[in-house]
């Protein structure tokens, strides 16, 4: 998988993609990640790329030309999978997505930034848009590192443990269970004796019960999908 | 106001808080953001903070006793609002909860990694879970990240421009309507003449309606809140 980041501050995304598990699926070779600075794509002096928004009001709009430029520029180069807009009024993210986008090959994110991009670069440039959540941010960078991460970690080879994803939370449409390591007495407060038990059937029962139960008490929404 | 970040991976954070608005609100001294790694309240030669989970199954868990040291230091120092825990299982955040936040002096912010941590830590230490969605992250440097920029641009003096916030989408349940900024023509794609009329009542009327219909399409959900 190869993934074009498009952004007006790429020294933002720098760390994350230095650490942990990106890291290491980089290293593997199993995902290429590019940043592209929207002011390499400028042509004038001060290598401008936003402007005052028509009509008035509060906020800097990033411009189409250099978005343009940059996309084209990329698609000359290979077929991309999406192109997506990461925007709080995009599709919210959910696993399903990152699910289906962890199967693609290549990817543009453009990130917006200040009030974010004119609208004809969405109208005409942009296959999906997409929402990490209900809330605003300062930027996409944030969003675009959050759908690398959701996405990144899904591709085989990429977790040490192949099962482990697949009992993440949301997998199945249920919280996960909760869990607990040594030691089995901690200030008082034990274990749940079932998991000590070595009873392995009785363990997965519980485990079942209990993510039904968490899904049920914190997101029945969940339950009716 | 001050975030403490618990953390197993701090260079993770790094960038991100160097960088833009969160760079600007720290330098003016809006904010203090400080990590702290758990492997320096270990006990052990090798600096564990993770072990396999009681009951078998893929995947480590975090344990309880350097989360406890780490977070009794910080309690004995000075007093926390919010001692919050970043996991998809905990309470999805809106823009409304970021709001809250922003308001508060001293927070906690305990990422999970791996697994997750000891369900013990979560009954015992934390005040408030929080998920940014309904995706599974490597962990919960990410989901903090989020959570702080949602926060930080929120608080006032951070953002150049006072009213740009509260023009953003979701602030009064509504996507925020298109945007556009020069040229008035680009390959042909124009601008909405009304923007460019200089007639304000009729702009605000346009954007109000953009801004209604947007939501409508895309996110009847929050037109019922």
């Amino acid at each position: 998988m190869r993934i074009d980041i498009i952004t007006v501050v790429p020294d933002i995304l720098k760390s994350p993609f230095e650490a942990s598990i990106m890291k290491r699926s980089i290293e593997k070779g199993l995902v290429e990640i590019h940043f592209h600075n929207l002011r390499d794509y400028t042509t004038d002096n001060y290598r401008q790329v936003d402007d005052y928004q028509f009509g008035g009001g509060a906020g800097m709009v990033m411009m189409i030309e250099p978005i343009d430029k940059c996309i084209s520029q990329l698609k000359s180069e290979r077929t991309y999978d999406e192109i997506i807009y990461m925007t709080p009024d995009g599709e919210t993210l959910n696993q399903s997505i990152a699910n289906q986008l962890s199967l693609k090959g290549n990817l543009i994110l453009l990130c917006g930034h200040y009030k974010g991009v004119d609208q004809r670069v969405r109208d005409h440039f942009i296959t999906k848009e997409i929402s990490i959540g209900d809330y605003v941010l300062s930027g996409g960078e944030l969003g675009a590192l959050i759908l690398c991460d959701a996405i990144i970690r899904l591709i085989p080879g990429v977790l040490g443990n192949e099962t482990s994803a697949l009992t993440d939370s949301f997998q199945d449409n249920l919280l996960a269970p909760p869990i607990y390591t040594r030691p089995a007495e901690y200030k008082g407060w034990k274990v749940p004796e079932v998991l000590t038990s070595g009873n392995f059937p009785k363990i997965e029962t519980w485990r079942e019960e209990q993510a039904y139960l968490r899904t049920k008490d914190r997101r029945p929404d969940l339950l009716k999908n």
